[in-house]
């Protein structure tokens, strides 16, 4: 059993390494090629945590992966950070581990920006330029690179916080990429200027108007991933065109499309699939007058996606 | 993160060191201190392969546990075992991963083991003295030393096994502890001569016949832990007088006793709680002449008693 930790990964060009793994990751939920169990969860009584569990196999696949993630929310206070996880592999021929990937969740960051950019990239109009970033946080910081590093295009970004001192920061973290880059504390504008726009915040309450979208734009949400948390007022999701989603029963459930298919505004008929869109199977956009909305809880496919590629660049499989 | 391997876990004393904790991993599931989520299971399509992932926490413990344990079941032809599994142990106060046990199942063997030696001492008649054990692998090796170790009596082994070889590796593996042992291949005389009767093998037909089994005897059931597996006639667990389980929705749905619930011939009201029996909550043996049953099927506490054992004995908790 080998164990690879946060030093080896963090030098691998995982952005676009694992790019086609993970597209292949969303597909293989729609063609039938994956077997992805309910993610398991662990409250740990008395202690303000918790721990998810997600797994899976994707056929045909010489790994497959058991991902374990906690969360602990006094560890702030500590000076630790609040999430923290890691990964096993273990061989599909003989169930031996073949490495456990002590990533303390860089893996789990890099696959989730990968997949929200590919998700944006599939659905914005073939003319989309201006991308609003909203947030300033870990994903904000990877959605500009992951854009950057896969897009055909040259994108020009606008980032959006509550914080001038916090959008200057991610300004400052992405200045080696030499892009077009501004900052901005109003939101209503960036959502107007943008032709994509990704969310990456943990908010509570919607922050983004259904007035301020104009026709054509698209939008991933990312930020929702647990039940309460909302990014996008539930008037703007019913209105749009096109919803797509990674796994309808977890985006349905806690995801940014909960609280409008609890306001019975949405249902799953109303939503496609990610890997459908991916593989042709299904439309994404339909025109460019569409609003298109991607919400994105994340899904172990994708987990299985990133550590095969980055055993694979470390000549491990 | 450290690991630690099957090598320098072996030379642990873990069958005297870890029961008290396990003991205690059973009265937790009855007490509200344990959360012990669903056992998650997933299957490899094309592999001839499962894995089960089996979690949870103990109010108040240093740590928490995620087993990772896999079947694969073409391995034999390869030369290689069929059975695999890892434990990571992770700090319930942080989040950090304490310890990666690469064990391959050797906690697991040694938790289930002492969880059986510890549900037959506390369900055998006060007299009992003269063991059956039925089956010749593993875990009858196990039994003998878990037994022995464990038991404030001296004991009298019978072992039976259809071939004769296998009994006789048996009694040579544990020819050290100089046991009063002996081999048999006739298994009704072996019910009949014991106190208390062991059943460890993988049978998908059952085994012992109720007419073999006198009042007054104990059978703890061990092999049958999955769908199909069964070593007792289904006419012996109805007559029983007191039937134990280690969690009744497994114990129902796919241990010993699920061939009797299926038949309608028992309930989960007919069943307590290993747990309640060991808290002095429930009565267990009643009087002299019950025949009683402990059905166990594992559970993840006890996954957690042996890690948190043995990252203690190593001083690393």
């Amino acid at each position: 059993m080998i164990v690879i930790d946060r030093e080896k990964l963090a030098p691998l060009p995982l952005l676009t390494l694992a790019a086609p793994a993970i597209r292949d990751a969303y597909i293989a939920m729609t063609d039938g090629r994956a077997n992805l169990p309910p993610v398991g969860y662990l409250a740990l009584a008395g202690r303000n945590a918790d721990c998810h569990v997600k797994y899976g196999y994707i056929e045909g696949d010489p790994i497959f992966v058991v991902k374990i993630a906690s969360g602990f929310y006094d560890n702030p206070a500590k000076g630790l950070p609040s999430s923290n996880g890691m990964m096993v592999a273990i061989s599909a021929e003989t169930g031996d581990v073949t490495a456990v990937l002590d990533d303390k969740g860089l893996l789990t960051d890099l696959r989730t920006g990968i997949g929200c950019a590919i998700a944006t990239m599939a659905l914005w109009r073939s003319d989309a330029r201006s991308i609003g970033i909203v947030g300033t946080g870990t994903q904000a910081r990877i959605q500009i690179r992951a854009l950057s590093a896969l897009s055909d295009r040259p994108l020009e970004f606008m980032v959006w916080g509550r914080s001038p001192e916090k959008t200057a920061a991610v300004l400052a973290d992405v200045a080696d990429l030499g892009l077009s880059i501004e900052a901005t504390t109003d939101l209503a504008g960036l959502c107007r200027h943008s032709d994509a726009i990704v969310t990456t915040t943990p908010s509570k309450e919607p922050l983004i108007r259904s007035e301020w979208i104009a026709p054509g734009t698209h939008i991933t949400a990312m930020g929702a991933d647990a039940p309460g948390k909302q990014e996008l007022e539930v008037a703007l999701v019913a209105r749009a065109d096109r919803l797509v989603v990674d796994l309808a029963g977890q985006c349905l459930d806690h995801g940014e499309f909960s609280a409008a298919a609890q306001a019975r505004l949405i249902d799953e008929e109303r939503c496609v699939a990610l890997g459908a869109v991916l593989s042709g199977a299904t439309e994404g956009r339909r025109s460019n007058r569409d609003i298109t909305i991607a919400d994105l809880t994340g899904i172990a496919t994708q987990d299985i996606a990133i550590a095969r590629t980055a055993l694979e660049a470390l000549g491990l499989l």
